[in-house]
């Protein structure tokens, strides 16, 4: 193939990835009615990993921690957003998730085939010093938003404060423990102000 | 400052950039009716860029790339997002732009602002090799859409194949010779569909 053909797979894959804007979620933008989709929380969980990049547990290689977080939601395409606090048929959900992203990665030429799918396990298995960094960004950009918004997804969905403390306390502090000691405070704030479900 | 208390001007650059979601494009993401978002925009360069990153005119240190990218439409949060075929205002319209980045990244720790802002300007002077290759990506994305779309945003904003080539070739040649001449083809068939405006 010349270097040209090759260049299908990976557009293929670039229009593919395009339905990651269709996928909604329960947080809803600062100050619109919608909700936020897929891939601009992918990216404001990148420019996040960007400014908060000093702050990580032990140095992290950027380069990788920004593709994992760009990529790490792909697998949605299939299956949809499942809120942070569901519990049920989590297990099920992991498999057509894995296929789905086997399946979207597959578009790719072998090597970026590779290299995407090994980013998405990386991610996935929160074990490397940049996948638990990339994994506190994305379990404390919820958190951030519902703070400026009076607690909307907690709200809507009934989430309770002690939920949120226990579902992204130990990740968000692996990844980044000065980015949980100032939500941790911002917190109590909002369990003041009356912000989560009951 | 302790640590903790520098993260509230970064929490609140991030809170600032959310509004990104809601600056509309003159894109539609394919399969759906509404106009696409400059943040979820800037999310699918930055992957276009991990994804096409060898066939970059000369190497380029991919984290600025992705990192420029991920950045280089926050001015639109007070100017809005202009076709790249608009030709009056445009000296005015880059002022404003400069003006709505200072303000923004003042937002932020002065070593970060510094480093966000350098980052913008960077792109802007279109002159390294990232740089390059970002603006690359930024042009031909829009094409990317269009060649899926039956040339949706050309044919609604009346845009001629001829101001395509024109506007995007040589910086799509000089940032990523290999990706303009695989869009030059498609263009050709897409003009022979009768995709663009007149």
């Amino acid at each position: 193939m010349s270097r040209e053909e090759t260049l299908q797979p990976i557009i293929d894959f670039i229009r593919e990835l395009d339905k990651l804007k269709g996928v909604e979620r329960k947080t809803r933008p600062l100050g619109l009615a919608r909700f936020e989709n897929s891939a601009e929380h992918s990216w404001q969980l990148a420019v996040l990993a960007i400014a908060l990049s000093r702050y990580a547990e032990g140095p992290v290689k950027l380069e990788r921690v920004v593709s994992m977080l760009l990529l790490h939601d792909i697998g949605e395409i299939d299956i949809g957003d499942t809120i942070a606090y569901a519990t049920e048929g989590m297990e099920q959900r992991k498999i057509a998730e894995q296929a789905a992203v086997n399946r979207i990665c597959a578009i790719l030429p072998d090597e970026l085939s590779d290299q995407f799918e090994s980013l998405w396990q990386e991610f996935e298995a929160a074990e490397t010093p940049e996948a638990k960094f990339a994994h506190a960004m994305d379990r404390s950009i919820p958190i951030i938003l519902n703070l400026a918004n009076n607690g909307q997804s907690w709200r809507e969905n009934g989430i309770r404060y002690e939920q949120v403390i226990k579902r992204n306390g130990p990740a968000v502090q692996a990844g980044c423990p000065a980015l949980w000691a100032y939500l941790q405070r911002q917190l109590e704030e909002a369990q003041a102000n009356g912000w989560f479900g009951f």
